[in-house]
């Protein structure tokens, strides 16, 4: 049996669950809280992060969501998350570290986590300022993304790979939340819907935090 | 021809000099302070970070180290610096996003970041609880090293690998501070020894911040 340890809205643990999802394999979701740092998930990966994924055959456990995403792709090869040529694979990688990266520094840190995490935590209230910072960088983002929708049939290339798995996965748990301004930039919202609307998609959308019940258009398919 | 924009002491920009190095690709140094964000650089990389690789045949782009490295070794796979078979695959990728991961922001920020960075950008002290932070944060890593380095060969298993190269570029940076406390995990040292004294590392060892000269035993190999 596949386990995987993950977080709800953790983007990380979003993108290995779309991973895993569009590749039809069946996994177990273990809900993992890393700030409790738990001894025995501690054992399972010494960064004490989410996600972690068990495997039965081969007994094997996985951490780093870059590491379990390329692990899943060259294990179970359809359908390809990556291209074949170096150069199409070198783009996937650089999206993927931009959003993983920079997104997250930028915009997830300051939105998600200021309102989203403090309250699953209770752990404080939102910094005012940190929560404007998100707000403006989403925005830059999502232009970013439009420019490359606008040019291409995803975000690096002409086939869905783990650039975008990577992307949606921290735009949908900011959706939860009404945080992406989604009119600000059309293209960008084009490209979404056609990724939301994935089977893949599904089980995310059922997500919910107890007391705080997503927007209305968080789980609509035309909004 | 290839070049490399790069700053000399971030680790990112380092692990590309060794890949670069290890294998025999030539690639001409440019300096680029990313800090500057020089209109001409933002368009090589909109996410205006270091490194960049450029090369001319194909004439391509290339950002992200991660896609940077793993580029490299699938066009250029003499020496492999990734193994084959996708679970050490795993656990090379695991460790290189430790490095570039938890330890860059838990050790690197507030060593490198606070104590060099500052001085070269003329942006004011490091602080003080941020440089206690680092100081303390890594010997965890480096413990954590000497763990791994008492069981494998090298730090992701039997062979050298992207991990050992991403670990020693956060280290060597951190290492012309004088902030590596190697006398507390004698397996991490010796480790570190036997990558320092690769024919690789000579171009690292040569790079100096004016005006602030490296502590006595960052070129000695046997220290």
């Amino acid at each position: 049996m596949t386990t995987l340890y993950h977080l709800p809205f953790s983007p990380f643990c979003r993108k290995i669950r779309l991973v895993l999802s569009e590749k039809r394999i069946e996994a177990a979701l273990v809900e993992e809280k890393p700030w409790e740092r738990r001894r025995d998930f501690l054992v399972l990966n010494p960064a004490g992060l989410v996600p972690v994924l068990r495997l039965s055959e081969p007994a094997l456990t996985l951490a780093d969501s870059t590491a379990i995403a390329e692990y899943l792709d060259e294990t179970h090869p359809e359908p390809p998350l990556m291209p074949q040529d170096p150069v199409e694979r070198a783009e996937v990688r650089r999206l993927v570290g931009w959003f993983d990266g920079k997104f997250h520094a930028e915009v997830t840190a300051n939105l998600l986590y200021e309102r989203l995490y403090k309250k699953m935590k209770n752990s404080g209230y939102p910094e005012g300022p940190r929560v404007r910072a998100g707000m403006n960088n989403i925005k830059l983002h999502l232009d970013y993304i439009a420019w490359l929708a606008e040019r291409r049939t995803w975000l690096a290339g002409e086939r869905m790979s783990l650039a975008d798995l990577a992307a949606a996965a921290h735009l949908s748990s900011l959706d939860y939340m009404g945080d992406v301004p989604w009119d600000h930039a059309e293209p960008a919202k084009d490209w979404y819907l056609k990724i939301k609307s994935r089977p893949s998609f599904r089980d995310l959308l059922a997500d919910r935090v107890i007391g705080l019940p997503p927007v209305k258009h968080y789980t609509e398919l035309d909004f």
